[in-house]
């Protein structure tokens, strides 16, 4: 169907270690996709070469010619400035005031959209994951950090300058607790992010605490792993995994209660660990969330994994 | 101008005490007011004819007839059917399952819209108070309670049924503290709202701490009396109007945090107090909120008062 550009997007995942890009229709279908490398630590320059390159790449895939793409949309690792059309900082590719969306559009032809990396995940989510068919979701995704995203009447909501749905820095532990990255200390992040239950399973076992987390090394110990163990019953693996999803279920009780949601979609690599997360998840969120909150929301895992992120981008440009 | 309806709306206030009524311009300005008393033990169905009656003798008042009247807005303190156009339930008036919508605009031929107290009180202050001219607001009332509001985009903001700005219940002291009205415990309401400064108040005194407060009966005692005797220095009462307000100030934050508002609107009784408040509010807020959510955003106080139910609701009939 040359010259019919209606059910055709690209969403672009681009991220500090790999770009990803995706061939998509209008209704969410993932055609084909592609992972390359960022290659970051060449250069501004060089990242939005690739950035263009795999986009006319994952078309060229799908079958698709140039012509008939109607758009598209990338993810983002940072700030944005969504009057302007440019990222303002994105630490992990070293970008600081790059007006991409113009680049991009004069090079390739085509409308170009952006947002955020969180945002595009929860409308990916939204869209054709776990929150597909319901107006006002809340995406929370558990990895180095604790990401988030907000759709209200079905279109993303950023706030006054784009800092909506900044879950992870909910502090849930007032004047105690680690350092977090953003300078406070207790962040939610900082407890119940895959990293921090890392942390919180190193230091049992440096502790010397009864655990079969000790039989791995530092090194090979992983987030999967206590989670694992947890499941299997080891019961400092299991208080560990308990702890850090009741703080998220906390905090996730305040979200409810603030945006009486009807869908919080969990995700992130641990999403899929069933039960050992889930259930201490409810319990926080059943200590704080008010009745009627409750019954108008179901928490539910993220079902899209690592294709959240280019399927939202790929959102962005669906008109 | 007989026959113009354009710019002439009357809003409503509908309270457990008392029924306030403005005639009210599309531009929000307040013409007049009425204020009758609600006889809420006198039944459902002698509330609803003083509602029609107090609609039509405050338009009378502002030398409006009828027929110019656009349209007719009501705050109701309960829980609404926003499809149906049905008040569920409002305990203050000991109303349930009422059709209000279409009793109302059958017998005054009118629109009638209505939206709960809360939010008619953030909708007024959002479009002529203290967040007017900002598109995201979040809306705080302190008082038996504490009340909430959220405007995205200049819109009122309900959630998936109605629940959305319930931050009177986020629980700010977890398995600890005062059983809140909702059942759960350590609510922020149960620390922060006027009901909670004056019981603390009051427990001071009844342990026998040394503070101006002692020198009040118990009866007399009152919320504004305790903010006063802080402002003049004494240490009791310093300490917990701090303790409250830099709670209020942490929940703040998670909301700030969540939503990036670009104005959160501190209302009730009390607000005006000034610093005494809004210091240690900001303090608890700047311990949570992240830099940018900060920069983004002011703390302000309410500045329609009583008056904020009744402009909030006659907005809801600006078409």
């Amino acid at each position: 169907m040359a010259g019919d550009n209606k059910g055709k997007v690209i969403g672009i995942d681009l991220g500090g270690t790999n770009i990803k890009a995706a061939a998509v229709t209008n209704e969410g279908k993932l055609v084909t996709k592609l992972e390359w490398a960022t290659e970051a630590e060449q250069g501004v320059g060089h990242v939005v070469q690739r950035l263009q390159s795999i986009a006319r790449a994952v078309a060229s895939e799908a079958g698709w010619i140039w012509s008939d793409v109607a758009g598209i949309g990338i993810g983002i690792p940072g700030f944005l400035d969504f009057q302007a059309g440019v990222v303002e900082r994105a630490v992990n590719i070293g970008w600081e005031q790059v007006p991409i969306l113009d680049i991009m559009q004069r090079e390739l032809g085509v409308p170009v959209y952006f947002d955020n990396d969180a945002n595009a995940a929860a409308i990916g989510e939204a869209w054709v994951g776990g929150g597909r068919g319901f107006r006002h979701v809340v995406a929370v995704t558990i990895g180095t950090g604790i990401g988030g995203g907000i759709l209200i009447d079905g279109q993303i909501y950023r706030g006054a300058n784009g800092m909506a749905g900044e879950f992870g820095h909910m502090v849930m532990d007032w004047g105690h607790g680690h350092v977090c990255n953003c300078g406070q200390t207790g962040c939610l992040e900082t407890i119940a992010s895959a990293t921090a239950m890392l942390r919180s399973a190193r230091q049992a076992v440096e502790r010397g605490e009864t655990t079969a987390l000790a039989s791995y090394d530092t090194e090979s110990l992983t987030t999967r792993l206590v989670i694992d163990e947890a499941r299997n019953g080891d019961a400092v693996a299991g208080r560990i995994v308990r702890h850090a999803m009741e703080t998220l279920g906390m905090a996730l009780s305040y979200i409810g209660n603030a945006l009486n949601p009807e869908r919080i979609v969990i995700g992130g690599g641990v999403s899929k660990a069933g039960d050992v997360l889930f259930s201490p998840i409810l319990t926080g969120f059943q200590q704080g969330a008010l009745s009627r909150v409750q019954e108008a929301c179901k928490i539910v895992p993220a079902e899209l994994g690592n294709d959240a992120g280019v399927l939202g981008a790929a959102k962005l440009a669906v008109r």
